[in-house]
Parts: C-alpha cells; sequence; structure tokens
C-alpha cells in the first residue's frame, strides 16, 4: 500500500509542477490549441478557448512515469515485464498524439497532418501492442468481466490479440473524443485510473482468487501513478481550462486504461469503467450512421459527441462537465461494486 | 454488497426526483436563498444567486432514508438500535437547520432567528445524540483512528461521550460553513459518504479484526444510501446551482458524517476524510482569532471561509469549486489507504 500511496503523490507534485511549467512555457510561446470553428462544425461559443495551450497530456505521461519508478524504491516491489512493454505502448502511442498536436498547433489548424492516416496507424499500433503484450508475457488470453465467477470466454490467441488490439485502439479514441470540455476527459480518466488501483491492489491481496493475474502490484501502483497525474493536470484544466491534454494525453491515458483491463484481467468491466468514453464515442458512432442512414439528411443529436448536443440544449458547460463527471462517478462505482460482489460470492462459497 | 449497491441506486434516483420537485416547488412560489450582500460581509458577485431556491437538503435526506429503507428488503439485513438511533439524531439536526431555513426565507434575511442561540442549541442536540448513542448501544468507547493497530485511547464514558458530542457539532457546522459555492459541500461530502461505505463494508468482510464494530453491514448500507443522495442532489446542485442544500442539508450530512465515524470506531480519521470542512472551518477560526487578537485591525485572509478568500483573489468560482473537490479527493483516497495499509499490517502479522 506504501508503495501505491508513493506512486500517487509523486505523480500528482510531479505533474502540478510539470503542468504549471507547461502553461508558462506554451503561454511565452503564444502557441495554443486551434479551435474547431463553426466551418468545422465546432461550437461557436468554443471560439474563446482559442489560445489555450495544449499538450499538457505531456505533464500526465510524464509524472505517472515518474511516480511510478519512484515507487519502485520500495523493496518489495520489482519491475515487471508486462509494466515495461505497459509503457512502451503508452509512450508509443502518447508520441503519436504528440506529433499530431505538434502539427496543429504548428499548421494553426484543429486537425493535424495525420487526420486520416492516424485512425489507421493507431489501429496498428494497437494491434503490435497487444501481440507483444500477450506473446511474451502471462497475461490471461481469458476475456472476463471481474475474473472471479463471471464466466470468461477463453480465445484462441490470434482472436485474443485482435480483440485486445481493437480495445486499445477504441479505448484511446474513445477518451480523445470525449476530450472536448474542459476537465471531462481528465476528471473521468482519474476515476478509471482510481479503480484499476483498487482492483489491482485487491487482486494482489487475494491471490488466492486471482492467481493467474501477473504481478497485480505493480499494476495498481502504475494506476495510482496516472491517477495522481491526472488529479495534478486537472488542477489547472478545471474549467475554465488554463490548458488542454491534447492528444498526447488521450491517446497515451486511453491506452493506459486499456492496458489496464487487459493486464487486471477485467477486459469487459472497462465498458462500464469508461462509461462515459464510450457514451461519447458511441454517440459520435451513432451520428454518423443515422446520417448516412437517413442520405446524409437527418441528425439525431444537435451535434456530436454527445457534450456538445448538451452544450447546445441549453445546459451551462459547467453543468454538462459535472453531470457526464457523476455519470463516471456513478459508473465506476458501479463497477468495483460488481467486481467485488463477485469476489465475495467466490469467497463466501471457498 | 447487493444490499449496498440497492441503498446507493434507490437513494441516488429518489434524490434526483425530489430534488427536481423541489425546484419547481420553490419556484412556483418564488421563495429562495436570501443571499450575504455586501453589507454583511458576503462576496458581491454572489449578489447574483439571489432567489435560487434552497432547502433542497431535504431531497438527501428523505432519499438517504428511503434508499436506506429499500436496502433493509435483503433478508441478510436487519435494522440495526444503532442505525435507527442515527436516524433520529439525523432528523433532529436537519429538523433544526429546516427551522432556520424556514425563518430565513420567510424573513427574506440570510441570518435566521436562531442566528445566535443556534450553536448552543446544537451543541447541546449533539451532547445528547452522543450520550444515547454511546450509552445505550455498544458502540466501541476507544477514540481511534482506524481501529486495527493504530492506538486507540479508551476514555471514560463521560470524557467520551463530551468527545463524540463535539465531534458531531463541529462537523455539522463545518459542513454548514462549507456550504458557500455551488456543489462544494455536497460533492466533497459524497467523496465521505463514499469512504465510509468502503471503510464499513471492509470492516463487514473482515470481522476477525474489527470484531467489535456492530452491525457494519448497515452502516455501509446507510453511508452508501447518503452518497447516492449527494449524487442526485448534485445533478442540479452542479455550477450553476439551481438549488441549494440549506442548512438542513449541511446539518443532515454533517451529523451523518460524524455518527459513521463514531459507529466505524474511524472517530480520528474524519479529520482526514472531511478534511475540506476542517480546513473551512479552521479558515473562519483563525480569521476570527488573527482579528480579535489584532484588536480588530488584522485579517489574515480577504474573506473567510477561505472559498471566498481565492474568490477574491481572482480564482473563477469552478475553479475554487473542483480546486477544493481535488483536495478533498486526495484527503479521502489519503484516509482510505491509511486505513487499507494499517488493515494489511495487521493481518500480515496474523
Amino acid at each position: 500500500m506504501i508503495a501505491v500511496m508513493i506512486a500517487g503523490a509523486v505523480a500528482m507534485f510531479v505533474s502540478l509542477v510539470c503542468t504549471r511549467y507547461l502553461i508558462t512555457f506554451f503561454r511565452t510561446r503564444g502557441t495554443g490549441q486551434p479551435i474547431l470553428g463553426k466551418e468545422d462544425n465546432g461550437p461557436e461559443h468554443h471560439m474563446m478557448k482559442q489560445g489555450t495551450p495544449t499538450m499538457g497530456g505531456l505533464a500526465i505521461v510524464v509524472s505517472a512515469a515518474v511516480g511510478w519508478m519512484v515507487a519502485h524504491l520500495r523493496p518489495n516491489l520489482a519491475f515487471s515485464d508486462q509494466a515495461m512493454i505497459m509503457w512502451v505502448g503508452i509512450v508509443v502511442m502518447a508520441g503519436m498524439g504528440f506529433l499530431d498536436d505538434f502539427i496543429k498547433v504548428r499548421k494553426r489548424h484543429n486537425r493535424g497532418i495525420f487526420w486520416k492516416q492516424k485512425s489507421y496507424i493507431t489501429l496498428g499500433l494497437s494491434m503490435l501492442l497487444a501481440w507483444w503484450l500477450v506473446s511474451s508475457t502471462d497475461v490471461s488470453q481469458t476475456l472476463s468481466i471481474t475474473r472471479a465467477t463471471f464466466p470468461g470466454w477463453h480465445l484462441a490467441m490470434p482472436v485474443f490479440v485482435v480483440f485486445t488490439g481493437v480495445m486499445i485502439w477504441a479505448t484511446s479514441n474513445a477518451v480523445n473524443v470525449t476530450d472536448g470540455l474542459d476537465g471531462l476527459a481528465g476528471g473521468s480518466a482519474m476515476m478509471g485510473f482510481l479503480a484499476f488501483t483498487i482492483i489491482a491492489y485487491w487482486e494482489f491481496r487475494n491471490p488466492a482468487v486471482y492467481g493467474d493475474v501477473v504481478n497485480p502490484l505493480d499494476l495498481a501502483v502504475l494506476a495510482a501513478a496516472f491517477a495522481g497525474g491526472c488529479a495534478g493536470f486537472l488542477w489547472f484544466n478545471a474549467a475554465p481550462a488554463r490548458i488542454f491534454m491534447g492528444d498526447v494525453g488521450a491517446l497515451g491515458i486511453g491506452t493506459a486504461l486499456a492496458l489496464l483491463a487487459i493486464t487486471t484481467n477485467t477486459q469487459l468491466l472497462i465498458i462500464l469503467i469508461c462509461g462515459i468514453n464510450v457514451m461519447e464515442a458511441g454517440s459520435v458512432a451513432i451520428q454518423m450512421g443515422v446520417f448516412k442512414a437517413s442520405g446524409r439528411k437527418k441528425r439525431l443529436f444537435r451535434m456530436s459527441p454527445i457534450h456538445h448536443h448538451f452544450e447546445l440544449v441549453g445546459w451551462p458547460e459547467t453543468t454538462v462537465i459535472i453531470r457526464f463527471w457523476i455519470i463516471s462517478g456513478i459508473c465506476t462505482a458501479s463497477a468495483l461494486a460488481i467486481f467485488i460482489a463477485d469476489f465475495t460470492r467466490v469467497t463466501d462459497n471457498l
């Protein structure tokens, strides 16, 4: 537990300092996030956000890495292969986001050069990452909700790799879609990381039930470090935001969340833990589906992702953010309750 | 666990419906919270909140009671004497707050008729409540932080009653002081109730360590019901608030938090769990102390409670709220980490 606390506290502190530094750095250079204007189908009143620095996600990833490493000063915690692969994956995906952010800021337009190719590139990277993780570590290849008594589906390795690859890709993109209002993506991700901290730590404490989860303590430390990183970032990202996380943040934390779900063997629980991201990405898919099916005539929402719909319906921005946080909190709490209810069902029958 | 989930879900649903109803009810009657204006030492820009309905705390208390009762449909959960006494205490304290709110709204002034006497009345009620709880149930009379290995201090019954009485009074007043920005008191209280849900449930699952905690499952259900009630209320209380909780809410949830700390035998942990409330109430005490000690000349903060200080320093209201929530989250997470670290220290030595 001490290692988990160290990771969270150090990451939060480093994140506070880094985010503060990034704000000054970008402010003095006058480089900010280009905002979608009316011609790009973005809500008009968001134009006032023009010029707010972006790429704050750098602080989250860096601080989480520092927190995770510092926690390894504790004698009982070893660097696990699994976590090393996870870090490579997170850094590569965040790096992709960084490139995109960098080009956007340079070109002063909301769409980076990779706009069309990015989807394919991140999908390819996700697949590679899933394959690497599954083939070279002892991660469980059974798709499951909570690992204890809920039915799990054992898949053949190629199918499992494809499934988890898609999961990484979908999660990172869903977080990216969610990242449209101040603090929305950061706050909901923080709750997700807290949930995975509890799940991984619980697995660590109960090896009799979760025996085939590899090195769960290291996973708990990693999750806590990301939760701390998000908290420090949120300090400045809270409405009205002084910095945005950018694609570097969204792809980085999305990848981390998906990898945690895979390694803690709660792959299907992520649908609930990232419920708000599923809702956001789902709204985009449904909007596009209805639009195309109706011959480019009908729109189900006034605008997608759905947070813009509620803004246009008349909810103040902070109301949308806080209500979405509440939904996110309910989803996360439900996921934890299911996880623990399932555990108690097993142990009561032991 | 199912009972805990039922309590939280039912309370949240009832709270959403009740709060919605209260907003319409008070709106149509045109009765709202009188706001402290400049002449009363309140921040000027808060005048725009004039007319927002108050007494939303009624929804929290009622919905928590309904959620708690419905959860008792589960066969393994009995009504405990302890919880019954807690409910009487919560209702009486909330009732005091209601009276005060009612008079304020009637008189259209921020200070109810009880303004001066209220402190003494609530202190007396808190003492009576502590005495009743301690004398007629098997609640532990050892002051402790987390009950497992941390040193606890066994006090003689009268001393223990005075201490816990002061605790109930201080907590309910501290929540009341915190309740000055949209969603601040409700959000931080929700985190506190979630923490007590986890603590009580953990105590229920580990009777070997927490044997002398009476009926912890019922306490977990009560805490979850309040967390759900706060979540539902927060849906409408989020900035910009459409309703305030009023004294009925602040005194009710403050009393509930203190009683949970007493009955789960984590009396001293409440200092951390209610860290934001301690900070708020402390800022008022320090401000008054410095003001009096300096011969009514010096003020340490631009205004107390401290949330107004930060507003006057230039932080936007939402920034203050969300940063205070972050602090509250850190406090609550630290409290839980201490609780669990202490538990693992015991069990590892078993």
